[in-house]
């Protein structure tokens, strides 16, 4: 069971939790919970850092910030000895949860479960601090935000949980974002797949990389309210539990989306490597790519997108190699939006793009760059046209509700 | 250097603190620095343990209430690192500083120095979180309120520190509570035995705990004040560093006392041990007793006194152990006051205790009950006579300023 963080807001909130656990305790499961920060500590706790020093060393930001989540592990415990619960805290390095060296932004690479199986065992909860672990250097690591969601995840695959259920202040995922398509339905099922594309492409209901450590060690997770469990919320499973198989499940969107485009580049081998190499050396990610195809054999166009906030650093890093690019203009727009449609059904069903593509002409939309995998389709458009793209495709697509 | 929560209760303070610091590193020495929580933090996370439990899980509330010295050290040793002072926190289990099981009121058992020696040779200010070890369940363990003053002499004695400066809101140790004295002084010198009988007879400035392991471990301690360290502040030192050594160095008084006395006790041996067994079981330390000479040869009373939180489990207890006891009337009274007299110049000055009588007499105040030792004279009075009572001892003992 994982809490996020408006879950453990505040003292009423974590005796909830613990009514909560008490009621799978009494059901006769083992359970080991996974706790967040108490909401807007880490925020609090990260400002705190950030004024003292912009370039703080990042392992002292771990210490700093995951006290956070340690201060409600231990509440929660105590939550639960309250009302008869047997319970015990686990920080990451108790345990341990081993992780990179990378502080700040860590990756779990192994979790000992030998203790937590035989406190188990036993009857004891246990109550592990989320978002952190022990790097190489015997100290303090964090996971970068959201990372709870991961240790849960981790923590259910290296106990061999029946379940990993994720309590969040929302009900489910989504055929899309109900506060644009008030017709989204909840889904009753997700493949890892579709949501690991999900949440990768927008989706903030799970950080993407929970999902690929469900999906890698097949643990079947369940997104349910901490205020409405009763509500039975969405179960991510294998691509073979599902049985009705959709060509869209679900519409994603995200407006952190910036496109630049080289004009008048060389149209000859290496061109591609001269261009994202810089990139990679500045730390920009690129996501979308697409090269027109050269009109005179020579020169030609380049257009890629980054994240929003990368935009500057990407356009930096292009400008200092020009003279080994050679291009003739640069241009950025950071006015666009990545609009998505997600479904494992989609490879059984071809046409599935067609649809997409005649639902925004229909609605004058101009389509500035597709990108596609076997199950999803992206497409780059203006940003003032999100809502209304989600909304035709959620209709075409038979996704809404009643 | 420890500073405590006042010295660390904000980002400003935290940079003046690493500005201190820095001070010290640029004049040619090797740092450790000892911090508290930030001001208010500890009471905050206490209070929230308490609401949640009153009987809580000594284990959690360790969890809990030392993730308020974490987040100190690691923000201290960002404040540090941005104005280029390479600095490093030190959590209790990664030193590793090994406590005794008791968690909660922990002891300091044993001080690994390898580690923070071979950094600090490196010139690496190791910035240590206070308060906080690791007991032998492996479990975080804290040492009891004010703790990060005996974290901060064992650090000094463990790595063999020439000094330890404890950084706090006054600038010294004065001969009496200047809030009520005004014409109370600063001490420039302060023998360990003195000390530690100020600390232990109510004076708050160091923890009794911290003192004790300073004199054991001949760790030369000043206490100084963070905002005005320029003052020069008090030497903890051994008693032959002081040369003049006056009969009465200090007056400590203390507000936490309470009464109790039995009547018609049976004047026979192991009647005190029936009386102070029970109260030994219950958890109840006994300060002061007296037992009045038996009239008769068969019925005497007996009177002690514990601290007032304690009374009524003290009364408790003894009413329990009515049977055995066999007392007539229980009379308890939380009413008193102790003040007391102390000074390592008493051994060579006869005649000492005499002029405390004669003052409290002269001003009408009457003593209920006296304890001495080698170095201190302590008495037990009405509470209302307690400024009274210091303001004339401090005069007769020529301890006023000017």
């Amino acid at each position: 069971m994982k809490f996020g963080g408006t879950s453990v807001a505040d003292l009423e909130r974590i005796r909830h939790v613990a009514d909560l656990v008490k009621g799978e305790v009494d059901a006769g499961h083992e359970v080991a919970v996974v706790v967040s920060a108490m909401a807007g500590e880490t925020n609090k706790l990260v400002g705190w850092t950030r004024t003292l020093s912009p370039l703080h060393d990042a392992r002292e930001y771990d210490v700093v910030v995951a006290a956070g989540e340690q201060i409600t592990a231990g509440l929660t415990a105590v939550a639960l000895g309250a009302i008869g619960v047997p319970a015990r805290s686990w920080l990451g390095w108790q345990i341990p949860i081993e992780t990179s060296a990378m502080h700040g932004s860590a990756r779990i690479e192994r979790i000992e479960p030998k203790l937590l199986r035989e406190r188990l065992a036993q009857g004891q909860v246990a109550v592990i601090a989320g978002f952190q672990g022990i790097a190489p250097d015997h100290r303090i690591s964090t996971l970068g935000r959201g990372g709870s969601d991961t240790s849960a995840v981790a923590v259910a695959a290296a106990i061999e949980a029946d379940r990993c259920d994720i309590y969040t202040d929302v009900d489910g995922v989504y055929t899309t974002d109900p506060r644009i398509v008030s017709k989204a339905q909840r889904l009753q099922r997700v493949a890892f797949e579709e949501m690991l594309e999900m949440a990768s492409l927008g989706a903030k209901v799970l950080q993407t990389r929970s999902v690929e450590i469900a999906m890698l060690y097949r643990v079947p997770v369940r997104v349910l309210s901490t205020f409405d469990a009763a509500a039975g919320g969405t179960l991510l499973c294998d691509e073979d539990a599902i049985v009705e198989k959709k060509p869209v499940t679900g519409i994603a969107y995200s407006r952190d989306e910036a496109k630049i485009t080289l004009h008048r580049i060389s149209d000859q081998p290496g061109i591609a490597a001269s261009i994202f190499g810089p990139l990679a050396d500045a730390g920009v990610n690129v996501d979308m790519i697409v090269q027109n195809v050269s009109a005179d054999g020579k020169k030609t166009d380049l257009t890629f997108t980054v994240s929003r906030s990368e935009l500057p650093r990407a356009l930096d890093a292009i400008e200092k190699a020009r003279d080994i690019i050679g291009y003739r203009d640069i241009i950025s727009d950071d006015n666009v939006a990545k609009v998505s449609i997600i479904g494992i059904g989609m490879r059984a069903h071809p046409g599935v793009a067609q649809t997409m593509f005649r639902t925004l002409s229909e609605k004058g939309i101009n389509i500035q760059v597709i990108s596609t995998s076997e199950i999803k389709v992206s497409v780059l458009i203006s940003e003032e046209y999100v809502e209304l793209a989600v909304r035709a495709l959620h209709s075409a697509y038979g996704l809404d509700a009643g």
